[in-house]
């Protein structure tokens, strides 16, 4: 009985991405971090506890972001004018050399983890850079914070400068080492993490898939983002049918694996996307700032792939994962108008609010890290109190006032973050 | 002498739309409002005067908004997973038939007032609702405020709910009525209004075109935002050769004139616009979430027709016109890709930036103002001090923090708001 704690608010969440599931005025009761029951009273049995009531506003699922590069928190809205491989020579890379200096991590990396628990983003998945060292110091950030996440230290042994470049045993032995250095601890878990296909070479790839199937280690890379990339594997690696196969061929695609962007895929590597289990990261504000293009998401969905959002921080420029939902819609509407021969179909508010919360949760989940993503019995109890404290007059429906907070609001109106039952 | 301010910082800003200029370390010398000069250091004639140093972060413009919807400030993000005429049905006019009652106008447009002096749009063109007491709430808020505005009354004499139609002589009547009154002042003029084609009757039309030529009043209205309400209004007015010859007609485009949209322009539109003398108001974050379409900005600013910029807040979603800067580069992003066979080009930042400074400051300037919108000889001393408090170990130039703070930052980076030089 100790261990249970009871919040009295308006419940908002999404269960299934086709519509919001809205309960007010309802009790949650929370045990050992998880929650037992959503009930319109507080049950007999529990009538001694006190009631945590977080009155006005709503109370919705905790964000989770898929796709983040956190040494490139400091460069948010740099260089946007660019396209991806300018952008990259020009912005990224010369930041991300930073990061060889453990001094200058241990600055940066607490103020990306301050802004991801400001932002209500308390699950992210996060690349680090090539630098094992500043990485770990990026974990040890992330979990100091109270956050949950998983970690990977980025390989490229070509196409990167000289100061990113690692050979191929290096690449591979310092990321083994890396990873099991991140295991089994409590917040923070590691992710395997090959960049992209033009910075690695096959072998190197090849022996990060064998090491991800030896230690059951999940991974991440980029899939498709722009057509001058995708043009540039299909000339690196001509035996591969495609830029998907070539990810397969090298054991890279799995139940664990996560592909970000994913815009120009055929219907061949859908389907093959598909048969993997392999979840897609839609990174709506990256794909606009760098020209890229539209991920057909609405097709995606309705072709049952597994899909997540990311902020895709720093061709994203915000952390915010509810501007990356309402980014979401809004490339989806203007995909639908503007390609008007391609059927495309708009996507919900509730269906990206879905991949921000659920969908995202399904990846923590599946890697053995306990349901979560909503308010359903047995899920982590992940919450975020929001409250705009909008005017009496201009009293608003709980719905609205999500709605309102995920276009209009931000951190200020997020008045308490609850991570596994323990307020942050 | 007395009336001499100085400031000291690194001043941007975009005399023409094609760069940002940047002076560093520079000196502003302000008298009654106006800027006399921007020099490298104090000259020996204001020695003596104390100087305000800004020091760390960047001094820019102050923002302008050229078309908002001020009773809609309430409805931001509600509802937008609908299109034009059914978002306008349920949820904007039920919001705005409430400011029938002064009192809720007196509750709510103080706080709508508060909103933009908080973003740094210290200049704006607002529509209010068809209630002439109300809609002088509105204004008298906003001159409260210490804010500069063109304020109009709404008028609609059909196809609008009943509580918010008028009849044509009670619409033309309250106007001319409700310009007299806003006539003189200091910080808020009039700006005649009818709302669109489809809520006015071509006589309507006609006698307040004759108004504005009488008066010499501005005019603002809605044009071709949605091929849907475009289909209508050719339904209703089919003696009009298009949308835009319409309004042509009936006296209402002229140099002091703004159309807000105008997404589905022939040449022939576009070419009498130029001939009037018209502004366009862009308005990308509106055009999104309503579906609306995109207006081909780049195509327009190379035609030379004269372009504004506008949060259009309730179908848009914020009123910091930083944002509204970063959209505008972005749809212009998603038009050229998704539409690659129309040879549409990408809006650069300074482009967007200069459309929501300059380019609406023309407005201003061109109605009697006196000019503003950047840091030249003259114009009024308009000014927004940026900070973003960023660690040492990131610095970045000036320009860099601009573009951080364009796409990443909010008002709480916006340290001082000076208009006319005075500190508000």
């Amino acid at each position: 009985m100790s261990l249970v704690t009871l919040y009295k608010g308006h419940f908002i969440d999404t269960p299934t991405p086709g519509k919001f599931r809205v309960r007010e005025d309802a009790v949650a009761i929370v045990e050992a971090g998880k929650l037992l029951a959503l009930e319109k009273e507080v049950p007999a049995r529990f009538s001694s506890l006190p009631v945590t009531d977080l009155g006005a506003g709503v109370v919705i699922p905790s964000f989770i972001d898929l796709h983040v590069h956190a040494p490139q928190h400091m460069q948010m809205g740099a260089g946007l004018d660019l396209g991806l491989l300018d952008w990259l020579e020009h912005h990224t890379f010369p930041g991300e050399s930073r990061f060889a200096d453990e001094d200058y991590a241990r600055k940066i990396y607490p103020l990306f983890a301050a802004e991801l628990l400001r932002q209500g983003t308390l699950r992210s998945v996060v690349y680090g850079t090539i630098h094992p060292e500043s990485t770990l110091i990026l974990a040890q950030a992330l979990e100091k914070a109270g956050l949950f996440a998983f970690v990977g230290k980025v390989n490229m042994d070509r196409n990167a400068p000289d100061d990113l470049k690692e050979t191929t045993e290096d690449a591979f032995r310092d990321s083994e080492l890396f990873c099991r250095k991140l295991t089994g601890r409590d917040g923070v878990r590691p992710i395997l993490t090959p960049r992209f296909a033009p910075s690695c070479s096959k072998k190197l790839m090849e022996k990060l898939g064998q090491l991800s199937g030896r230690l059951n280690l999940p991974l991440q890379s980029h899939l498709s983002e722009t057509l001058s990339e995708a043009q540039w594997v299909s000339e690196l690696f001509p035996e591969s049918r495609s830029y998907t196969h070539l990810y397969n061929d090298c054991g890279l695609l799995g139940p664990g694996s996560l592909m970000a962007h994913a815009i120009y895929l055929s219907d061949g590597e859908i389907d093959l996307i598909v048969e993997r289990e392999t979840t897609l990261v839609h990174c709506p504000g990256a794909n606009v700032n760098l020209s890229s293009g539209i991920m057909p998401l609405g097709r995606c969905l309705d072709r049952g792939v597994k899909l997540g959002l990311g902020s895709d921080v720093g061709a994203g420029h915000t952390l915010a994962m509810y501007r990356a939902v309402v980014q979401t819609v809004q490339v989806s509407k203007l995909l639908r108008i503007l390609k008007p021969r391609e059927n495309h179909r708009t996507v919900s508010l509730s269906e990206a609010f879905y991949l921000a919360t659920m969908g995202n949760g399904e990846f923590f989940t599946r890697q053995g890290w306990g349901p979560c993503g909503a308010f359903e019995p047995g899920m982590s109890f992940d919450a975020l109190h929001i409250d705009m404290g909008l005017p009496q007059a201009a009293a608003l429906s709980a719905l609205t006032q999500l709605e309102r907070f995920l276009y209009a609001g931000d951190d200020r109106d997020i008045k308490a973050r609850i991570l596994a039952g323990r307020e942050l």
